[in-house]
């Protein structure tokens, strides 16, 4: 790997390391009656069960980008250390929890990040009662959701800062709220257009996950992210879509050992992901589309109906022309970053210069 | 009815009237680009769809306590018109719509406020696919907790006053979810204690439907209520016993006409109110139990067996004494806005002191 790839990823696992132990020290606060505990989980069970849960999910934390992102975003504009940015990434990494959990009761999956989803570990321990297990799962979602504003606004931020923060941050939940909406609904009527699945991309996955932490990151600076807002945009949404298309490209053409996953869930469930309306929109034969009817939205789609799809994907040149779309996106971004340089510091610039490389030829 | 009563609720009658009309153009500008849009619904029809649910269910709006509660609560400091309450206003019913949409998932209802509640009307626009509707209804209550905050953080109001507010808000909101967490659980394991059905009043409903409109009210009108936050406290909490002690014999021993649903709803649905508690808490013969056994938790229960129920619950004087006792907490309520007067103006503390006396003999 070139070797300013690997001092982009060493930065970002540097944050994430830093950030974890924050973030584990937050969830004992919560219980502490001694500073900034939450009202109320003394009083019962299902309250304390409930943030073990979140806290269980939430520290099994994968990569933490969106963390590195926000770090390197204030980067940007100083190299001291600023107040602000813990309470930010606490606050980006629960509004992702909140989004989990819900998101594992919408597909029903029984595995997040490694371990039972939260809807399935209650599923489990109240086997005979569903409809409590399923109120469980919303009520923990709910409890992350505004646990990740009240941290932003009950901090000891300065008041105009919180402010402007949670202004972010709630437009961002928001609006990823809207994509989650457009997510399903792609998945109804005919085959999606690309500027669908773009617009699905924005808004369920690039404005919480790049553009936020990019604002955030800044204001925490001290620096006015208003003035930059039309490239941060860019540079998100072009970010956003090398990510998403490389995540779309992983789930059929990856290798299981890496991605950790099985492949194929967008397959299985129907998903109109890239590569699924790419192959829809393919001028396949007749035996071809044998294939592609059966295979889409089928649970029990197994390796061999897989390999099948795989081979149809290749003949038409869809894993070639994904990646490639993924890499001029990412090529996109990258440039743009470049031209920060004049007036923002060259080691978080280059951050964001590679930042979308690695993106778009990562394993998993 | 007596008419300092009446007059108090001529002021709430008031309040709501103008609280409409701003509640409706909120959502209006949620959907014009010219201003405070939210960015995403113009994508696609699933976004405007929720929105037109959320907008429905928000101005089918009942009696609008809180929002009296919160401009009486600003105009216990100041008789002039003050920046933020219109805010606070929608930000407090906004929650309380998420809170019904998640409620009614959580409880199976198909009816909410006399229409059909939004996982039911999801559910009859989506037949043949449950667990779209049951993805699309999370969702609607997410955006709605969602906008909850950002009108306060998104407004043009002082940063102090923002986020003061949201704060009061996101608390309550994390506080409402635990008090959810704890009215799931005091169905399960023994007959709750008096305490649990107290916490359970405290955290799912009086902190967020009366402290945290008294306390937004407050800041609104400038006036910290940090130093005065005991007896908000103490007030919020006697007023808001009396109203689910009313609540729950009202579900019991109420007039289905006046009440506006049917009666036993708690007794249906196993869960354990005050006047079920007090239920299993008397000294019964063994025929009384074998009613008392058989109908909480039966969703069959018909009228027949209601008022077999009742008649157990007037001969050990449940009715009796739970009137009392929601008397008592009134009364504890009203004698404490009374001390107000010594700072505060006359008109709003005689608004608190008539609150608690209503609340505890309304009919519905």
């Amino acid at each position: 790997m070139d070797h300013t790839i690997t001092a982009a990823l060493q930065r970002a696992t540097e944050h994430r390391r830093r950030f974890d132990a924050r973030f584990a020290a937050y969830f004992d606060t919560l219980t502490d009656p001694a500073g900034g505990a939450l009202d109320g989980p003394q009083h019962g069970r299902f309250p304390a069960r409930a943030l073990d849960l979140l806290r269980d999910l939430s520290l099994r934390g994968g990569k933490r980008l969106r963390v590195a992102v926000l770090n390197e975003a204030a980067a940007l504009a100083t190299d001291e250390a600023v107040p602000g940015l813990a309470e930010a990434a606490i606050s980006i990494e629960l509004l992702q929890t909140h989004g989990l959990i819900h998101d594992d009761i919408i597909d029903g999956s029984a595995v997040r990040r490694g371990a039972p989803s939260v809807p399935h570990a209650y599923r489990d321990e109240f086997p005979d009662r569903p409809d409590t297990a399923l109120g469980l799962a919303v009520l923990a979602g709910d409890l992350a959701a505004f646990l990740s504003l009240r941290v932003l606004v009950t901090s000891d931020l300065p008041p105009d800062r919180a402010a402007a923060m949670a202004a972010v941050q709630s437009d961002a939940a928001a609006t990823t709220v809207i994509g989650q909406f457009l997510d399903l609904e792609r998945d109804f009527g005919p085959v999606p257009d690309l500027d669908l699945l773009h617009a699905v991309t924005e808004f369920k996955s690039t404005r919480y996950s790049v553009l936020a932490p990019l604002r955030l990151g800044l204001l925490a600076a001290g620096s006015d992210p208003a003035p930059h807002d039309g490239e941060l945009r860019r540079y998100s949404t072009a970010l956003g879509i090398a990510n998403m298309l490389r995540d779309d490209w992983l789930d059929l053409f990856g290798d299981p050992d890496t991605v950790g996953k099985s492949l194929g869930s967008d397959i299985r469930s129907g998903r109109r992901s890239y590569v699924v309306r790419a192959l829809l929109a393919a001028d396949t034969d007749a035996a071809e589309r044998t294939v592609l009817d059966a295979a889409p939205g089928d649970p029990q789609c197994d390796d061999d109906t897989l390999d099948r799809v795989r081979a149809v994907a290749r003949r038409h040149g869809v894993d070639r022309s994904l990646q490639a779309d993924a890499e001029r996106h990412a090529r996109e971004a990258s440039a743009l970053a470049g031209t920060w340089r004049t007036r923002w510091r060259a080691d978080a610039v280059a951050f964001f210069e590679h930042l979308p490389t690695w993106t778009a030829a990562r394993d998993g």
